[in-house]
This record gives structure tokens, sequence and C-alpha cells, in this order.
């Protein structure tokens, strides 16, 4: 069947509104916030219920015709990046919640409802969904649950699994898997919400989600602390921890060079200490009563007075604590500012961070870095200046065949998408990646399903895959 | 192949020690607390390494011999009932403590250690492993994972599943599964250790377990309340979350009719409220610090004032918190006091436990029963006496037809296993089922691993699936 024959077919089995194929109207669904350049889609679907979207992947599975669901596209890991040819499912218009139980601390909403809107939704009911990223206002809580997106206080609160109780799920021969149902504790056959949860658009396109909610924290304390160096910061997560308990729900790392950049170099945040320290971290404790301040901040002078913290700022308002989460937060601004870069999402036992961002910095030689992240859940970002005639590969190859030798991942919340996949082996066997493909060519014998994501295709010989360098991108 | 062909293939490709025949020293691995018949098995496998384990999966694979994985044998859904013909694996020799990390907090066993081990370990560290079952010195760490046991700290800790940080497991075709890295965040590819736990052995074999521990919290206060209804111990329930917050870390529900049983009928405990309740809750709080104590006894008073609790006792000394655990705990000794029964474990949204016990005692009729359970997290467990005449299908009938109506499950903790494979229907859509066997048939083809648990055989007609009356159990 011809691609004409196929949209002709999409056209009659979907209402006009469903079906964009005016390529001007479809540039901007090519790519997402990866930096990768997408290809141009046959067709961008926009289902608005479970049927229409149903009905859409039916017949593209009836002609092998590849999907990429897209939620905000606000991957960095280009795993909503459209290929030419494939047809886009955007969960745009099925945006709304539809219930949320206060009693039961749990919301049901569409796929493509914003993070942000599903935030301020649980705020007005005096609770909290404490999955919280820069992109909140963009992306879409199908997306986050499609990726597992992390964020700010996994720490404190888990991914985005930890709080999904439910999932509606549109697998690839249209069979649509209502997991919707609420209850606390369920052993009734295997855990198919957390299979979907962070299979990123692979097995199936999520459509309704519910989550359990929190109760809110209101009372937060924030404070920008300078250290010796990163194992002063370690020592620093270990005291928070044993003292400050669960209250403590972020602890970011910044080392100097990122500091540098985004308070000297690039001007984009006022520095709130005086001079340069060795290692700075962004620490915040959240409590559900006012009281709960008076133990920050005994224990922010015990670090101080011991030693064990440098220098300090603490925020005495929320405009305060929004400048120091300021800086955190410039990576938007950052990408651009550090001029042309790679860009990396390391996960690693926590107390071997900083060691490891030392060994990094050796085997990259002289290039320029900015290194940052969720320290304390062992999440290491690290930006790497290209020199010219750099290749990816000459870059990402020194990085992750550390990554590999220290037993880390190349992807600890960003995903695998396109920009990791060929390098899934260095943490993952080839026998957890034949388990991964086998699943997945159980659920989606075609391979239509965000194809070429994730995984390289079973028909791809093994020697290949464990050889990144002969892989096309 | 004959039987004796394989016996002999079994005897000489592995130690002495490891293969049991004798049929005397065969009788204790045929059934588990379930209360099924197992059948006679071919032969007892008792591996004490990795590769032992996997040379007689191989074996046993290529000739399509099933295999039955068995812990201690605690389960109560018949999911480690031997059959005739079949092998059963037990991980009784892959015993003890691999690695305990007080930094990371983690702890890493073989699958037979026993759960006590594990507690006291973690305990022995200044740590706490907060999974908690009545069986917890003969269940072994393998089993929980593989069931995803619940047990009396649910509420505040989660299912044993929230503290799984790798696994390591044995496919059919005796692939070694390695998912042991310890890694907080991790989003590379498909989440094996969340599809294995839970899968109650159908999917390999958990050879070896990375646990994550927390803090203990050795300052508990215990309360043993009378309240008026289920209704009022609902409305406790919320305000002890609201107020009481993390430090909650049991509540659960005890019935007129179980109290009754076990402190005047059966006398197996002694009564420590005067006269008789509506309702009975057993509560108990967790800190860190001593200082923790206050709260929950402003709390307690507070609810006694206000009328909102009845009559409560609460416990001044250890020995004061294990007799009122006593009561709750004296489940074992109630499944002889009460007399031939049917056990059921159902979940629900925990608002509507309480209506749903009063509809189940409705389809039962006059017949007597005994209710109890987690209800903070809306699981409820059901004995049900058998009448003259009673089969199974005359209880279990009533009982899982409403659980389907209020969109429960049939089984919250204990598992599907054998005894509730056939009303698996009544919990899962045909079209979870089919992905369950989809996913099943491409890690096990010969279906070898436990078979006929959990699952029916995917070549059992769905017809006949639906009707749990045509099944032969």
């Amino acid at each position: 069947m011809t691609t004409l024959q196929i949209l002709r077919e999409l056209r009659r089995e979907l209402p006009a509104e469903v079906v964009i194929c005016d390529p001007d109207a479809m540039a901007r669904y090519r790519d997402d916030a990866s930096g990768e350049p997408g290809g141009m889609p046959l067709a961008v679907l926009r289902p608005a219920s479970v049927d229409e979207l149903a009905a859409a992947v039916r017949l593209c599975n009836r002609h092998a015709v590849g999907i990429v669901p897209q939620g905000g596209r606000t991957g960095l890991s280009g795993g909503a990046c459209a290929h030419a040819g494939g047809v886009v499912v955007s969960t745009e218009r099925m945006n709304g919640i539809i219930h949320l139980d206060r009693r039961a601390m749990t919301l049901t909403a569409w796929a493509g409802t914003p993070l942000q809107v599903i935030q301020e939704a649980a705020l007005a009911a005096g609770l909290e969904y404490p999955v919280d990223i820069g992109a909140r206002g963009t992306a879409t809580i199908g997306g986050t649950v499609a990726t597992n997106a992390g964020g700010i206080r996994v720490i404190r609160h888990g991914m985005t699994r930890s709080h999904v109780a439910g999932l509606e799920v549109v697998l690839a021969d249209s069979t649509v898997i209502d997991d919707l149902q609420r209850l606390e504790k369920d052993n009734a056959g295997y855990d198919l919400k957390h299979l979907f949860t962070g299979s990123e658009g692979t097995l199936g396109i999520v459509t309704r989600v519910c989550l359990r909610l929190k109760h809110a924290m209101p009372y937060t304390e924030t404070a920008l602390l300078g250290l010796r160096d990163h194992e002063a910061a370690f020592a620093l997560l270990e005291a928070a921890r044993a003292q400050l308990g669960e209250s403590l729900v972020a602890f970011e790392g910044m080392w100097p060079d990122f500091f540098a950049h985004v308070c000297d170099e690039a001007a984009l945040c006022r520095a709130p200490l005086a001079g340069r320290q060795g290692f700075y971290v962004l620490v915040e404790a959240a409590h559900r009563s006012g009281a709960g301040a008076e133990g920050f901040h005994a224990w922010l002078s015990e670090m101080l007075e011991s030693g064990r913290v440098e220098d300090g700022a603490v925020a005495r308002s929320g405009a305060d604590a929004a400048a120091l989460w300021k800086i955190r937060e410039s990576v938007t601004e950052l990408h651009r500012s550090f001029g042309p870069h790679l860009s990396f999402d390391i996960g690693l036992p926590p107390p071997v961070v900083g060691h490891f961002a030392e060994a990094v910095a050796g085997v990259l030689r002289d290039r320029r870095t900015l290194q940052f992240g969720h320290v304390g859940d062992g999440n290491l970002h690290l930006l790497v200046a290209r020199e010219a005639g750099d290749t990816d590969h000459d870059i990402e190859q020194p990085v992750f065949e550390l990554v590999r030798q220290w037993h880390g991942t190349v992807s600890a919340e960003h995903g695998i998408g396109l920009l990791k996949r060929d390098w899934l082996g260095h943490s993952r066997s080839p026998q957890q990646r034949d388990v991964m493909r086998r699943i997945k060519h159980g659920l989606d014998p075609a391979g239509i399903m965000n194809r070429g994501k994730l995984l390289t295709s079973p028909s791809c010989p093994e020697s290949v895959l464990e050889d990144p360098t002969a892989m096309s991108m």
C-alpha cells in the first residue's frame, strides 16, 4: 500500500480534526527538546478519545506504519523525535483532569494534561503531586509516566513510578489495557503499570493515568551551602538524612565550574555567597506545619559551627528561595550560553558521584565541562563542550566507558530514547536486553511502537550493538 | 525420554547433595501453608549456587519438565505446591547475607535467607528492613520478593517491591539476569525487577536480592482501640494519617466476630478492653527518637475526648505491646480453632472495606465468618466456615462476584498461586491476562516455570477461564 493510500485511509477512518498532514503544521511535531533533528512524518494524529486513538493505532498496525507517541516533547533523549514516513500520535487533545478523590488521595487525568496542571489541582485540594521538573508547564503527565520522570524531589518521594496508582494503555494491536483501578494493594498477576512506566512509548501509548497524591508540605526551608569539596557534600548528605529524616526533600549539587559559569561567565544569576567554594549544595526541607523549621535551622547552625559547611545563604522568604533555585534551574539558558556541547545524565551510587566527576574530568582532558545534578540520588548531569573536530563519539566513548567501569547507568532519569540507545549495552547486559526485546516482541510483534527508540531492532546483529561506532544514529 | 532417564540425567549433571528423590525425604516439599495438597515430585533439587541452579533449570527446560520454585513454603495460595512428575527447586541452601552496606543502606542476600535474618541484620546495623509478616522466621526473602509480600507495615512502607533495589533471576532457558546493581535512579530500559517481583515464580527463579534499608525507628507506641463501627474506624484512619503523618506504621482492623473468637470462644488471648465494641483497631506509631511519643499520646487523648474512640488500651511496655499484637497475630492458631473454612485476602479502596464486609455477610447468609485485616491499606482478610455439603465454589462464587462488582482484587497480598487462579478474571480483564500470557510466553516458551500457577495455560479456551466452575483445581 502506498503512502498516499495509507493517508487516505487515515482520513477516512478518523475525524478531520484528528489528522494533520500539512508539512508546515507538522513541523513542530518533528522533534523534542533533545536537539536531535526528527524526520518529516507521514501524518500527525491528534485523537481526542481512547476510541479515536485505538482506531489510529489499529490502522497503523495493519500497515506496519511506525508510531511515535508524543506528549509535551520536552524529553532530552530524542524519544519523541518523529521519523520520516512514520506517524506521530500526539496526546495533546486528551487533556484534562477527570477526577480528584480527596479522601482516597488520588487524581485521574488524561495523558495530555500538563504536569503543572496536575500539581496545581492537587495543591488546590490541600494535597501535593510531588514529581517536579523544570519543564513542568509543557511536559504532559503521560510523557512523565512513559519516561518515569525524576526531578528535584526524588530523594524524598521517588521517581514517577512511585506515584502511579493505575494506567490505561493502548497497545500496538489497539487492545486497551484498563489498569486504572486505584487499590493500594493488589497482587493479582504481573504488575503491568510498572512495566509500562518508563518504557518510553515502545510498548504502548498511555491514555489515562491515576496518581497517588501526598499531603501538602507547604512549609519549606531552603539554603545554598558552600563546602570544601564533594566529599564534604556527601558527608553532609549523610548528616541531613540522619537528622532531617524525611523532611529532606532536595539535595542538589553544583560543582564550581557550573557555579562560575552561571553566576560569573554567563551572569545568569547573582552569586549569593562571596568568594569561591569547592562545592555547592542546594538543600531544601519541607514540613506540614511551621514548627518543622526549627529543626532545620538548628541542624544548619550545627553544620556551620562544626565546620562541615563553609558558608551558607538561607532563604528568608519565598522570593529568596526562588532566587536560590534560579541558580540550579538556569539549566535551560545554560544549554544556550555554554555553546555547542553534549549532555549526559549519569546515575551512580551516591557515595561515588564526586569521585566519578573527578575521573571524568581526567578522561576528557582539557575539554570544558559543567557538572551539577541530583547528587542525593547519585544523578550527575554533565555538559561537555565540543572542540573543533569533535564527533559525538569522541566525547561519548570515554564517558560511557567510565560509566561501564563504575557500574553506573547511561541514563538516570532522561531515558534512552534515540541518543543513548547505542550505549544501552554499557549499563545492561546482553541477557537483560534480550529479555526486553522478548517483552517488546510479545506486545508489539510488528515493532510499530516508537520504532528504533530504546532498543535496537532484534534483526540488528549483537556485534553491531556492542560497537556504537558501527551504528548510524 | 522416560522419568527414569531424566532422573538419571539430573543425578549425572548435579552434585549428589543437590538431588533428593527419596519419597520420604521429599514429603515435606509437596505443599505450602495453603492447605492445598501438592503432588509427589519427580525430584527435589537443592542447588547451593547460581551455576547449580542454572544447570538444573537447563536440564528441565530441555525435557519440558515443570519446575516449582520453593522458598520457605509459607505461602497461602498454593503457589509453592508441587505437582506430580514435576521438579521442585528449593532455594534453602542458597542462604545467607552477602553484604550489608551501611552507608548506602542496602543489603544483598541469597534468596533462601529467612526474612527474620534480614530484619535482624539490618537492626544490628542500626537500620531496618520494614517488611514484616507473621511467618518471618520461615519465609525466605526470595519468596517474599516472588510474591511481593505485604504485611503489617505496608501503610507506612509499602509492599516488598518498594524495597527491592536489584535482583538476580534465572530464567527458564537458564539465562541469568544480573540486575543486582543498587542505583537509586536508573532509566535504562524496562524495569525488570518490578516485573519479576510478584510474578510468583512463573517467569524465573530469584537467586539473589539487593534490598534498600531504612533508618531504624526503635521508639514505638501501640494501642488497641474500641470504636463504634467500621465508619468510625475509617474516620479514625483519616485523622491518624492527617495528624500522625508518616509516623503511622500500622492500622489493623478487627471486626467483633474476630475479636470474640480470639478472646472468648477460642480464648487464645485475654481481652484488653472490657465489654464488646463495634470495631477494634490496633494502631502503631514509630519514631526515630523518644520525643515522638508525645504527639501520639496527645492525638489519642484527643480522639478519646472527642468521642471518636470509645475505649482504648495503650501499651506501656514492650510486653504490653506484644500482648496487644498477639491478638492480631493469633491468626495461625485461629486457622485451627475456627474449624474447616475458606480464607480470603481481598483488596478494596480503603473507604469501602467496612461496607464490603457488611455486604459479604449478606451474601454468605448465616455462615460464620471472621473478619480482620490491614484495613488502612484496604486489605480485608475473611475466614468463612464451611457448612455441611459446602463446596469451595459455593463460598467463593458469591464472595468473588461481590469483589468483581466492587472493583476489588481477589488477592491483595497473598498472590494468585493455585487457589485464586481460576478467579483471576474477576479482577483482571481478558486483555490484561492476555498481556501477562504474552510476557510469560516470551520468557518461558515451554511453560516450565511454576506451570499452572497464576495463569491458566494459553491453550485453555477463554470461555472455560471465565467460568471457574468448569475448571478442575
